[in-house]
């Protein structure tokens, strides 16, 4: 049976079945570790082998499970595994940036079916912003056959604090429009089976990349987006850490000089407002006016008068000294910070990604040399420091996982 | 049948009985949520009734659960309500600090029953100090018509870095002689039925305080340990957070002042060396010697040259505005780096422990405007920082618990 086929046979009984709380904690261990045979998934649940055999035939029945070939025998006749189904249904995973918006269609084992990307704007109202991208969903729907009802999870990871448990947005910076709307309600009434998760966008991006990334099989790491803020995604034993507030990781507003400019937010010498996209770009823009930067001034004037990050990225490794001054003041900040989390917390690892982690590999040698000075010998000494491997997809990967999950968590 | 009668019996047992892995699931039920009832273990581990009736009578046959009276009826008959078998032996927990140690003797369900403090010198050899140790917990154990063989766990905090899995010190700078020595070894050389565990005393005295202190029910939350250095226990979803490398929680080396004075470390400015007891007790002797505080000058002069923190607090409260200064400029310092650690973390709670926390209520003011003033205004806004409800008690508290955790775990 096909991928839609199977969709469609499904679509018809509006959204998953019920599964009981054994029956999920199978489905959750076949999802985090892949084909598994009976015999393991009995030893993982800590119950019988003929339990499983009857948990495993009830969600095969259902289409949640599927066999997908044979394992290595232990002595006996070869095990024949189980895996996912992966068409089972579908799902979206939605990051929406300050000015862009991310999308992909996947399957139930998130294996990624159809990729788009637009320019958007968060300050837009919140329901025609999502119209558009409901359209796009739609849109990737048809493509495969599927219609509306055929999507069954929804994972949306937008720029601000977000209440987790209803996924409603909270005093958010940047779109203050989308205060209190009901995102959930609003999805769930153009996609009437997908159960709708949305969460802050560097907690998505971190659990891409602990679900397909750089991060799979680490117990504890962090995951830093620079772009115009600087935000952090921690995961704990594999897990999203949100905090007792659900903002945790909200590492743009350390202090990184008291005696700072102040910050948007009221304080003075905020990390983001010293040394993420932004103050780069102004303290580029000035280094050309004040000629100390021919590179600059050159793009300057062939930008029209606005220069990103990547523009200094460019100047640098073409030699302009004042846009190296520039990367290496915001590396030796961000490295400096970064240097007294690893003190606390001591993770394996840290993955940069955002818009800024584009500027090339200066940027990222500085930060980890400045992590690595400061930074006790005990808790570096198995530290890995890198830019993202999942680039611009982290937050599309991030959100069909969660979508997965919630789905299965709540089916 | 009292405590020492129950563990004279099982003491010729030679330690816990062997319990399965689901036998373990149901003490560690009981355990964190006291006294249950067999429906409500068979609710907790998601089994049938019948099962839970069978597990809980071996558990009892075993004497490790005992039944403690009638819980409230649901409509029929009142059911019987399972504790951990108090009487089933004997758990010792030990704190040691850098000049003193704390010992209780506990039974199984953790309350104390017999408390000891002493001097104590960490840079004595470990053997020796050990030695004294195991003297004091063999004379508590005779107190209560025990001998050594009666003790079937032993918790231990060591204030320096733990490699947690063996117990062994590593790189450990107040105590360079315990270096890869084998505590749990020796321990177990002197009480044959007991299972040593040794931590870190930060991390111990975290989870005193999640057991019996200030955070029972918290997720989340951290304890600060300032006295001669500064350190942090994490406790994420009731549990000690320990990091990859078992280091997390190294607080005291993040910087405050990137041109400050050069730590012991190597690093310049880091907390500890700017705002710990040491750093308070020398800038009272400098403003004791020209003049700045007359009470310093008088305590000085009292105690023949040597101040401590506490001199410093006692001056403060007396009105002495130099001494004063020094307090609000630690926690102002101490502040700083919690409102940081507050934005990545979003903790419930910062309780704070150690010598310096017994200085007075205007250290722990300064520290909470600091830290409210500097933190973002969603991580603070049910966020609790007070000093510990256990005060010294914490540690012992904490080894104990750990103890018995443990004791289960690998019986």
């Amino acid at each position: 049976m096909t991928v839609t086929q199977q969709a469609s046979a499904h679509g018809t009984e509006r959204g998953l079945p019920r599964l009981s709380r054994t029956e999920m904690k199978a489905v959750g261990q076949v999802r985090k570790r892949g084909p598994l045979s009976r015999t393991a998934i009995a030893e993982l649940l800590d119950t019988s082998r003929a339990s499983v055999t009857s948990i495993v035939g009830n969600l095969m029945e259902m289409n949640v499970l599927t066999e997908v070939g044979h394992g290595k025998s232990d002595g006996g006749r070869r095990p024949r595994l189980l895996d996912i189904n992966a068409g089972l249904g579908f799902i979206a995973g939605v990051d929406i940036g300050a000015t862009s918006v991310d999308l992909a269609l996947a399957d139930f084992r998130g294996e990624i079916l159809e990729r788009r990307s637009d320019v958007a704007d968060v300050r837009t109202a919140p329901d025609q912003l999502l119209n558009t991208i409901n359209d796009m969903v739609s849109e990737m729907l048809n493509q495969h056959g599927a219609d509306d009802s055929h999507l069954l999870g929804i994972g949306m990871g937008v720029p601000g604090p977000v209440h987790f448990p209803t996924g409603v947005l909270i005093r958010p910076p940047l779109m203050p429009a989308w205060e209190g709307f009901p995102i959930k309600d609003f999805l769930r009434d153009r996609f009437p089976n997908a159960r709708p998760v949305v969460d802050n966008d560097v907690n998505i991006m971190a659990l891409g990349e602990a679900s397909v990334g750089g991060g799979v099989g680490l117990d504890n790491f962090f995951y830093i987006k620079i772009g115009t803020g600087i935000g952090c995604g921690i995961i704990v034993d594999g897990e999203i850490y949100r905090g007792s507030d659900g903002c945790a990781g909200d590492v743009g507003h350390i202090c990184v000089d008291y005696n700072g400019p102040i910050c948007h937010c009221g304080n003075a010498g905020c990390l983001e407002f010293m040394a993420a996209g932004p103050a780069m770009a102004e303290k580029a823009r000035l280094a050309a006016k004040n000629g100390e930067g021919k590179l600059l001034a050159k793009a300057l004037k062939d930008k029209d008068g606005q220069l990103t990050s990547v523009d200094v990225g460019e100047a640098a490794a073409a030699g302009d000294q004042a846009a190296n001054k520039i990367i290496e003041e915001s590396g030796r900040m961000i490295g400096g910070v970064l240097a007294g989390l690893v003190n606390f917390y001591n993770p394996k690892a840290i993955f940069i990604g955002g818009g800024v982690s584009n500027i090339g590999h200066q940027f990222l040698s500085t930060i980890r040399q400045a992590t690595l000075r400061r930074a006790t010998a005990l808790s570096t000494r198995s530290l890995q420091i890198d830019y993202s491997k999942l680039g611009s997809d982290a937050g599309v990967h991030g959100a069909i996982w969660l979508a997965i999950e919630n789905t299965f968590a709540l089916a």
